[in-house]
């Protein structure tokens, strides 16, 4: 029997509660043994939940947990990156417990440092829900595609900023709508802030990062935009190029660094990422041996995310004692941040319609090396401004950037353009 | 270090050698430490290889590669449900050396006897290798979702058929062209019957149906039917229909028992299984807590099928002792055979255009309780026969094929009806 104790009783707590009693029998007899919980901890004992704790020790206060007497392993579903989450945490591997969380920034953050004295107590730390919630992304980089030296990782990871966009495309509404459909729908946070300005995504991709190229997961280095400035007509825009916008994690080994990345992107209709819609999240692995891998499905929700938690339980039920991060601490290194890869860009433009203004445009694309590939105007106005969009060939990202920055600064154009990366 | 000894140098025997070489670094960083091939054995000798043995110790009777001594693991990759394959297999297993194979006739035929015989002697056998090439997807049902209790699994399971379709519905060739420009590409053996006529993708949905459900894989209860039948018009049909045509392996638990069966159906183009193309594999897999998960990559091909052999290999290397088939084998039941679940159906008839054939019909399918939903015709002609295609709405297996027999034998009806479902 593997007892357990589990800190934080929020929606995927009490999955995890829910879960292990749903499905038992199945779960006992693929893990060897029962796993029961034996301890729980959460702010307020007296909320109402989603699940029933009664009868399982409760403890007021988390680190606790990891002392208690009979506990072979803590679930830490906390959240943040530090405080309580982090004290459980190293409290828990340092008394010998193996540790199983769901938490991205704590990983994210302190990652490196919780995985050394995991080592160091000889016990495993597992968090494949920290990632893509119920998608076993994590296994499949740490084991099943083991024998892979990896080129790129590509994801949709987080589902709510995926749901704001398809609702976008799909109803023409604007942003601000979206959102308040993805709350209403319990998609989004009240504060949305960490989904929407890519923050989350940038945890989950520093991740993925480390897993995939042998790094030490570092969040510092991951370029982060959100989605706030895409407008209904940049979706129509790129459905008129055949594309999607995703909110896309990009980490990509380059001869001279590891780009990590999370904003939006069109993508082309002919990639099966631009299939992903609504609140799923996928991940495409680029490998040396294997292709392309895709994996795609619900990637949060109470039930998917312990879905994950009690994978993690089984394995550890089972005895996988696989590295956290898939080779030992001392052998990841350092990230060493590289540059934007090329790409064909998008840049919606919002111009007076004056002679002249597309030869403007053209001539900074041409002194910066970049070539024009699409121009797609919507509207003809002698007294307004009309919206235009440019897709550009692949290009460097530093000369596009000086060429939107010198674009920007031109009298006929009256916005702040918007560039997004067209990521084939 | 782990030593190994591989039986068979075929496409995938070659491909492990060269992967096990190109990435022993990261493969060693990975597993804890270094695999090494020690001893190898194939048909001839002479023959020449895409891979390098020399230095590797020959033997010539593969049997004797698990009596040999130093040797920690045998990987089979001679193929084939019995013969020496088995004979390697069961000595291997009863001289307690794990077992790494990528051999699905064999797990399909004899995986219970196999997994009994590892058991008994507490060594792993592992097979990611055997289903969908280098798509980790039997590590995903073992482990990563195995919180989870599964409804159904459906995949896109050769990469041949996939192809064939692919082009027949891309270039309007017939299916005898498209067949050879898969022999011609490699995708395709000289002697193609495993493949299209379904047995290679049934043995696979024996395997992925034995871990989903827990029971002993059993190739006999899989309905199968290949694709010969399938015409460019049953494609043009399908894409008027906003349909692609796969050839599907299904496995769906319901109420009185499993279906497993493995033929070509129509698949909306809303669904994500309708965007796999060419020679790519996916695997579709209906949870209880984590919706619909889907994995896609490579599904054949000498890199990809030894990428799944040496992530085994890593797995054993690290201590993995989770069991073949999920649970220990005396807790696997029998297949209880269930009927095909209800689902809607396209019939493409050939028929002499004259009053009254469409009322006949009508009447045949009302007869059964079955509803027509769309019904499309090509062509007019006074003295030749026509196709038509109907879609019925969800019907019965059996209401169907009675309807089904009940139209051949109209006297307007020309040909023998086509008959595919559409699966939703």
């Amino acid at each position: 029997m593997l007892n357990i104790a589990i800190a934080g009783l929020g929606t995927v707590g009490a999955g995890v509660v829910r879960l292990l009693r749903q499905n038992a029998d199945l779960i006992a007899a693929r893990a060897g043994q029962q796993i029961m919980v034996r301890a729980v901890c959460a702010r307020d004992k007296n909320k109402q939940r989603d699940c029933d704790v009664s009868g399982i020790k409760w403890v007021d206060d988390a680190p606790q947990l990891a002392g208690l007497p009979g506990i072979d392993a803590v679930v830490e579903l906390i959240g943040g990156a530090d405080g309580i989450a982090r004290d459980l945490a190293v409290t828990a591997l340092g008394n010998g417990k193996p540790l199983i969380t769901a938490n991205k920034a704590l990983i994210a953050a302190q990652g490196v440092a919780l995985a050394k004295l995991a080592e160091q107590n000889n016990v495993p730390l597992f968090f494949e829900a920290a990632v893509a919630g119920g998608i076993p992304v994590l296994k499949a980089l740490r084991e099943g595609l083991a024998a892979n030296s990896i080129s790129a990782v590509r994801g949709i990871l987080n589902g709510t900023c995926n749901f704001i966009l398809t609702r976008m495309r799909e109803d023409r509404v604007d942003f601000a709508t979206a959102l308040h459909e993805a709350q209403q729908n319990g998609y989004a946070e009240a504060d949305p802030a960490a989904d929407i300005d890519g923050f989350d995504a940038a945890n989950k991709l520093a991740i993925l990062a480390a897993l995939a190229f042998g790094v030490e997961p570092d969040f510092a280095f991951v370029r982060t935009e959100g989605i706030r400035r895409i407008t209904p007509l940049d979706l129509a825009f790129a459905d008129e190029l055949g594309c999607r916008v995703k909110l896309l994690g990009i980490a990509r080994m380059g001869d001279t660094g590891l780009e990590q990345s999370v904003g939006p992107a069109l993508v082309p209709m002919t990639s099966p990422l631009s299939q992903v819609e609504g609140a799923l999240n996928a991940v495409q692995l680029q490998t040396s041996h294997t292709g392309h891998i895709m994996l795609q499905g619900p990637g949060a929700g109470s039930d998917a995310t312990a879905s994950a938690v009690v994978a993690d339980l089984i394995d550890l039920a089972r005895g996988n004692r696989a590295p956290a991060f898939g080779v030992p601490v001392a052998q990841l290194t350092k990230v060493n941040p590289g540059p934007a890869h090329k790409s064909r860009y998008y840049v919606r433009l919002q111009v007076m319609d004056k002679p002249g203004v597309g030869a403007d445009i053209m001539t900074i694309l041409r002194d910066e090396g970049l070539s024009m590939e699409t121009i797609l105007q919507r509207a003809q106005s002698a007294t307004e401004s009309v919206p235009v969009v440019l897709t550009v060939y692949e290009a460097d990202a530093e000369a596009m950037r000086r060429a939107l920055d010198k674009i920007a600064r031109l009298a006929t154009v009256v916005e702040k353009p918007c560039l997004l990366r067209i990521e084939d």
